[in-house]
C-alpha cells in the first residue's frame, strides 16, 4: 500500500507527528481530531470540512492555537458551494437507491416495484427542494421510471427538473399542492437546505401520516434538522424506523454509504483549491475567501459571528 | 395540371368513361359511385376500400357486375390490416391534436395546456387500446408531455406503450381500472377496434359524467359504432357536443382533415399491392386472396357470408 | 366556495371595498379598474401587471392616489423578467398548439399531419426568436415530431434550441435565410420580444406570401404590434383570418385561452415576491427595485420617462 | 374489505370449502396446498402455476382426482410464455434494485453509487442472459447510468438490449469474454432461463472469485438451480451470504417482495386465458392446449412424460 | 500467440494439412481456395460464406470432392439471414462514416459539418433501403443529428426507422419522391438488397447529376452491382472516383476496413448453428437446412438450380 | 456570382483597392495581408482574427498604420470568446469525424467499428478539456454511440458533459486517471485550451505509448502547441502521421475542411458585434473593449503588453 504510494510520488512518512511536522498547509477531510489538534501550529493553514458553528470547542481550540483554517463548506463561487456539492450530489442520488429498496416488501415497504412493469402502475416520488441533492433524487427516480413532482421555490430549478424527462413535474411549494401530493406519494424526499440555518419542517406531521401504510420517507435535510416534521436522525447502525405505518430512513452523513464514489468526487472538487491554496496569494481569490473562517486565531466568518 | 402529370408519365384521358374503357384494373380510394358502376365491367379487377356488410346495394350490383373486387380493408398480414394501418395511424394522431385544441377555454375545454410548464401540472390523457390508432395517439401525447395511460389487453401491445417514454403506463382494461383513470383524465381518447365487428361499450356514460367539466373525449372507434358510450356520430360540419359538460369530437372519418398526408400513406400502402395485382398471378399470395370479396361476381369473404 | 377558501385559512370579506380597506398591500394579476381605484389609498402598496406605457390615464389616477406600484412586468432578475416568463412559456406552446390544429383542413389549412407518419413527410415549423416564448413553441413543435428551424441572434439561446432534439436547428437570422425557411414552412411563429419595444416586422408581407396555401402563421409578439408584417390583432371571438390563402392567428394575451396552467403558474411566479414585499425593507432588492413603476405617486420607471 | 368485493360485483362466501363446490373452474396463483386439494373434483378446471415436474405427490393427487389441470407456466405463444413473463419482468427489474442497495458499504458492498456522479466513475452491470429478466435488469441499469454489458446467444435479444441505449453492450457468451466482463463487473446478474431445464454454470467460481471485494452478485436462475456456480438459494428472511468477498443475493421466488406489483401484473396476464377457459371450446386453441399438464387425470405435457 | 491459442483450450496443429487431416468440420470465412480444396474430403461438412453462383469452378470442384457444403449467406430464420446481417450492420455504419468524412473539403467534399454547429445548416442524408444495412446507415446518420430520410416499400421498417428519432423521416421509393430527395441530399447511401439478385437501378445518373458539386455518394449494393446508376466498384486500394463533382465511395467488401468488429460480430453468428452442426442430427433444423448447397456432392439449393 | 450579390443587396466594387477606399470599418476574417495592408488608413476600425501575440512584424505594421483594430479572438462576454466559439464547435465535432474514419484499417487504423454493433464492443474515446471543443468533441462520439470520458477540472463542464448520455462520463484529470484512461483508449482527443497560452503537455508520450496498436490521437490543442506530448503540427496536405504505432492527426486550422459551415456559424457570431461596431459608440461595450488590440496606432491588449 505505502508501495503504491510512493510508486505514483507520494512521500510517506512514519507516524501521524511527522506528517504535521512537515506540512505548512494541512488538508483532511473531517474537521480535526484530538490526535490532530496537538500538532496543529498557528503557521498551518487548515483545509477541511469544520461546520464550527455546532462545535464550540473546537472553534476556541483553533483560536489558541491560532492559525488560518478555511472550511470547505463556505467556500464560495457565485452563490453556490461547489466543496459541499459532490456530498448533495451522493445524497441525493442515494436516497432514492435506498427509498426504493425500502418499498420492498421484506425491508417493510408496501411492496412496490418504483418504475412499474407492463399492466402495473408506476410508483410516485415526491422531492421537497430541487438543490444539488432534490435535483439528483430526480435524476435517479426518473431513471428508474417513477411520476417525479419536484418542488421548489425557484422557476430556473423547475425548468431543470422537468427537463429530465416527461415524468418529471415541477410545482410551487404551496402547502396544499404539497398534501396533495405527499398523500398520493409512494416516496418522499426531503431535500431542503437552506445554507448555515436549520432546515424548515415542509412537511408536517399531518402529511406523512395521509401517506399509504407501507411508503418510504428519506429525509436528506436531516443533517439540519430535517424538513420533515416525523425526521429524528438515526444512523447506519439502525438506520430506519416506522412512524404510524410509513418507513423513514433519516441517516445523517448519508454519503458516507458510498465512500469510494465520494472520495473520488471530494477530491476532484479540493483539487484545484488546493492547489490554489498551496500556490499562495489567495487571500483576494474571492471563492476561498469566503471560505476563510478562521484567521489567525480569529473568527471571521459571518456565520459565526451571528 | 394534367400537363404535371404527363411530365411524369401518367397517361391522360379525355373523360370519366375512358378511363374504364381503357382499364384492365381500377384503383380507387372510396368504393365505386354510380358513375363508376355504370363503366365497370365484368373483367375489371377492383382494388378499394369497400365496406360492402355495410353497403349491400352495392354488394349487390358488384355480383351483378361479376366482376373481382380486393377490398384494401381485409387484405392482411400476419393478423395485422397493412392498408388500413396509415387510416389508424393518422386517426390517432389527429384525436389528440384535436383534443389538445379542445381543451382550450374558448373552444369549451377547462383551460389547462396539454404539457404543463413549470409550476403548473401536466394533464392526463387516457387512450383505450393500443393497437395501432391507440398507439398513435399515445405518441402524440406522450410527446406532448402529457402523463399518459393506455388500456389494452395484449402485453405486448402494453410494452410498445410504455417504450414511448417514461410519461406512459400501460394497464389491463378492468372496469375499476378503467373507471378510476377516466374520473382524472382531462383527455379520453376511445381507440378499440375489434376487426370487422362493432366496437364494444368499454367506457360507460357514467364514467363519462365523472370526469371533471370542460374534459375532451375523442372516439375514434365511432365509425365502428364507438367504443364510448356518450359518443354519438358527427362531421367535421359540426364536429363538437357537450354532454354533461364534457366536450365530445367524435367525427367518422377523422382522417379526412389531413388529405394530403392520408393520401401519401395511403399510396405508399397500396403501390406495392396494386403492383403486384397488376403483375398478375396473385391469387395464392395469402395477403391479397384475404382481400377478395368478390369472386367473378360471387361474394367469398368470411366476414361477408356470416 | 368560500367554505373551501375560509378551510385552508383564507379570511373571505363580504365586498369589494373591505378587501381594500383591511389591506395595506394589494396584489391583482390585471391593472386596477374603477372599481378599485376608488378604494386604492396612499399607504396601499400595489402589486400586478400595469404596463403604464400604454394608459396615461391610470398612470395620472396613480399619481394622484400617491400610492406606491410594483408593476409585475419590470421585476428583473438579471437580465431577466420572471414575472413575464410564464406568461411566454404558455404563449409559446400555445402558438404551436393552435397552428397544428388550423393545419388540418376543416380549419382552412392544408391538410397536412404535423409530424408526419410513416411514408408521409413531417411538417416544417419555422420560429423567429428563441426567447421564453420561441424556446416554448420549439419544445411543442420538436415534441410532435416537426422539422423546426429556429432564428435567433444570441448562440446561448441557438444551443438550447438545438439541444431540444435532433429536429431543432438554430441559425442566425440573415433576411435571406429568414426568407427561404418562410418560403417552405407549413406553420411560421413569431416570437421576437424587445423588451418594452416594438417588435421589428422581421418576416415582411413578401416572405408570407411565398408561403403555400393553408399554412398558418401565428404572431405572438402581437401583443407588441407583431414581427409578422401581415399581422393585426384579433381576440378569441374571431381569432383567426386568411390573408393570400395564409391563415393568421393573432390573437391578443394568448395565454387567456388557458387560465387554469396561468393562475398555477402565475401565483408561483410571484408568491416569493409577494412575500418579501410583505416582509417589507425590500427596497433595496434589485429585482422588486426593478419592478416600481411609481413611488408614493411619482412615477420613476425608466421606461415611463423616456 | 368483503364489502369492498361486493362492491365490484365479487360474490364472497363463507368459507374455503363453498368456494370449491360453487365453482366449474378454479384460478388460483399458487399450486393446490392440501386444503384445496381436499375440495378438487374431476369435473373442476385448475387453471395456477403448478410446476408438476419438481412434484410428483402432487402430480399423483391430480391424477387420482382426475381433473384437467392448465399450467399457467407452460401456456405458450409464439415461444414465448404469457403467463410467466410478467415474474421476469419484476425479477428482473428487483435483481438489479437490491444489487444497487447491496453495493452501499453498510450492507457489505464496495460503497459505490451505482450511476457515478460528474467526477466519479459509473459503475459496471454485466447481465448473463437478455430473455424477459436480463432485459429488464438491463432497463433499471441503464436507466441507473451504470455502464451495462449483456450476454446472450440470440442476435435479437442483443440488438433490442443495445436499443435500451448507448450504456448497453451486447456480447456473445464467449467463456473468455464472460471471464473478462465479471472481472471488471459491480454487479452480476444470472439470468439465464432454458425453458424447463436446469440453468447451465455459465459463470464458473472462478470468474466469481476474480471480482473485486465487495463487489455483488445477483442470480435470478436460483429457481433453476442457478447459472451461476457460487448460487445456492436463499429466503427474504436472509437474503444474502458472502463468498470469498462476493455479496450474493440469490432469493428463491425474488417477486415475492413486491406482491401489489406482481398480483397487478399477473392478473392482467391471465384475465384474457381465464376467460377464454370460462367461455369453453378453448381445447384447439394453442396457446391454453400447450398449458395442459393434467387432462382428465391424464399427465399429458410433453416435459412431464420425459 | 500459439501459446495464447493453447491456454484458452485450442489445439494447435503444425500446418494445413494436419487441420484438414484431424478435422470432421471445416470452418473458414471465405470460400475455400486451391490449398484448401487440395485437403477437403467427401466426409468433410463445409460451412462458410460459399457465393457459389459466382463461382461455377468451385461448385464443380466441391460436387467433385464429394463433400457437403452449407453456405453462411443460405441460411434463413424465419425470412431472414442472420449469417449475412452482421456484415450489413457493418456496411451501414461504415458508409455513414465514410461519407461523413468525404464532406470534408480536402477529401473532395463540398465542405460542411453533417450535424451542422449553431448558426449552421445539419447536412441532409438520403438512404435507399432500410433493410438491415440501411437501418444502421441511418442509425449512424441520425446520431450525427443529420436530416435522414430513408426509403423503402415495407411499412415496418419505415416505421423502425422513424423509431431512430425525430429526424428521421421514413418515405415509399416513388420515383419522383427519390428524385427530390437526392437532389437535396448531401450524402446518398444505396443499400438496396435483393436476396440473391442483381440490385435494381433505383437512383438514375440523371438524379445524381443533379446533387450539388462535392456531395457524397456511397453505394452498399455494389456487391451486388449497386443501385445507383453511377456506381462502379473500387477496392480500399482507390476507394473514391468522381462523376461529375459528386464523389464515390463504392468499395466492394466495404466491411474488410474494420476486421476486428467484424470478426467479433461473425463468430458471434456462426457459434450457434457451428454447435449444431457440430452436434449432428442437423439436418432437419430449418435454418441450417436452408443453408446446405452441396450435399454429398450435389447442387441442392434451389438458387443454384435455375 | 456578383450579379446574385447585388441582387440582395450588396454594393461591388471593381478592384480590392476600391474596397478599402470607400470603407470606413474593414471586416475580414483572416488577419491582414500585404494587399491589405497597403490600403489600410489611420482611420480604418479593422475587425477580424489578428493573433498579434505570434504576429510582430503585423503589429509592427497596424502601429504604423495608426488605425484601431478588434481583434475577434479576444472579443470577451462573461469570460466567454463568443468569435472563438463557432471555430471550437468544429474542431470538437470535426477532430472525432476525422478519428472515426482513422480507426477503420485502410487508413493505419485498428480496424474498429466506433459505436460497436450487436455481439460487438463500443469503441472507446477519451477527451483531455471540456470546454466548447471538448464538449462537441463528446456531442460526436456519443452521438455514434462510443464509450466517452472527458476529462475537466471544472464540475460544471463535467456536469455538461453527462448530460449528454449515459456513455459519457466526466472525470478530473489526476494524472493517474488520464493514464489509465488513455490506455484503454481507441481515440484520444486532446482539447484543453488555456486563453492565450501554450497548451500544458497533460498527455506524455509514455501514455500515448501505452495505447493499442492502430489507435488514433488528434489533438485540437495543436494551435496552442498541443496537449499532448507527441504531437506535432501537420497541414491538410499531409495531415497524419505514425508514432510507435499510433495514428495522429493534428492538422493547424482543422476547421478548414468544413469552410461552408464555418463561414455560416463565423458570420453568425460576428454580425451582431460587427453591426455595433458600425453604429459607433461601442468603446464602452464591454464584449468590444475586450477586443481592442491596437488602439489609434497603440497596443493596448494586456495579453499584448506581457
Amino acid at each position: 500500500m505505502d508501495a503504491q504510494y510512493r510508486e505514483v510520488g507520494v512521500e510517506t512518512v512514519p507516524d501521524h507527528e511527522s506528517v504535521f511536522k512537515a506540512a505548512e498547509m494541512v488538508v483532511k477531510v473531517k474537521e480535526p481530531i484530538a490526535d490532530d489538534l496537538k500538532y496543529l501550529r498557528r503557521d498551518h493553514l487548515l483545509f477541511c470540512y469544520l461546520h464550527l458553528a455546532a462545535e464550540p470547542a473546537l472553534t476556541k481550540k483553533l483560536q489558541e492555537i491560532g492559525l488560518t483554517a478555511v472550511a470547505f463548506e463556505t467556500v464560495e463561487v457565485n452563490g453556490l458551494l461547489p466543496l459541499l456539492a459532490p456530498m448533495s450530489d451522493i445524497a441525493g442520488r442515494l436516497s432514492v437507491q435506498v427509498a426504493t429498496h425500502l418499498l420492498h416488501q421484506p425491508q417493510g415497504g408496501k411492496g412496490i416495484l418504483l418504475g412499474g412493469i407492463p399492466a402495473a402502475k408506476r410508483g410516485k416520488v415526491v422531492i421537497i427542494g430541487a438543490g444539488v441533492a432534490g435535483f439528483n433524487a430526480a435524476v435517479v427516480a426518473a431513471g428508474m421510471g417513477a411520476e417525479v413532482t419536484v418542488f421548489d421555490i425557484n422557476r430556473d430549478r423547475l425548468v431543470a427538473a422537468r427537463a429530465l424527462g416527461p415524468n418529471v413535474t415541477g410545482l410551487y411549494p404551496h402547502p396544499s399542492d404539497i398534501a396533495d401530493a405527499v398523500r398520493q406519494a409512494d416516496i418522499l424526499i426531503g431535500a431542503v437546505l437552506v445554507t448555515g440555518e436549520k432546515a424548515p419542517h415542509v412537511v408536517t406531521a399531518d402529511m406523512v401520516r395521509s401517506m399509504e401504510q407501507g411508503s418510504v420517507v428519506v429525509d436528506i435535510s436531516v443533517d439540519q434538522g430535517g424538513c420533515i416534521e416525523t425526521t429524528r436522525p438515526t444512523t447506519y447502525a439502525d438506520p430506519t424506523y416506522t412512524w404510524e405505518g410509513i418507513v423513514h430512513f433519516t441517516v445523517t452523513h448519508m454519503p458516507g454509504a458510498v465512500p469510494r464514489t465520494a472520495s473520488q468526487a471530494l477530491s476532484a472538487a479540493i483539487a484545484p483549491y488546493a492547489s490554489r491554496l498551496a500556490a499562495g496569494g489567495w487571500e483576494n481569490f474571492a471563492p476561498l475567501k469566503a471560505g476563510i473562517n478562521v484567521q489567525g486565531g480569529k473568527v471571521v466568518h459571518p456565520a459565526l459571528l451571528k
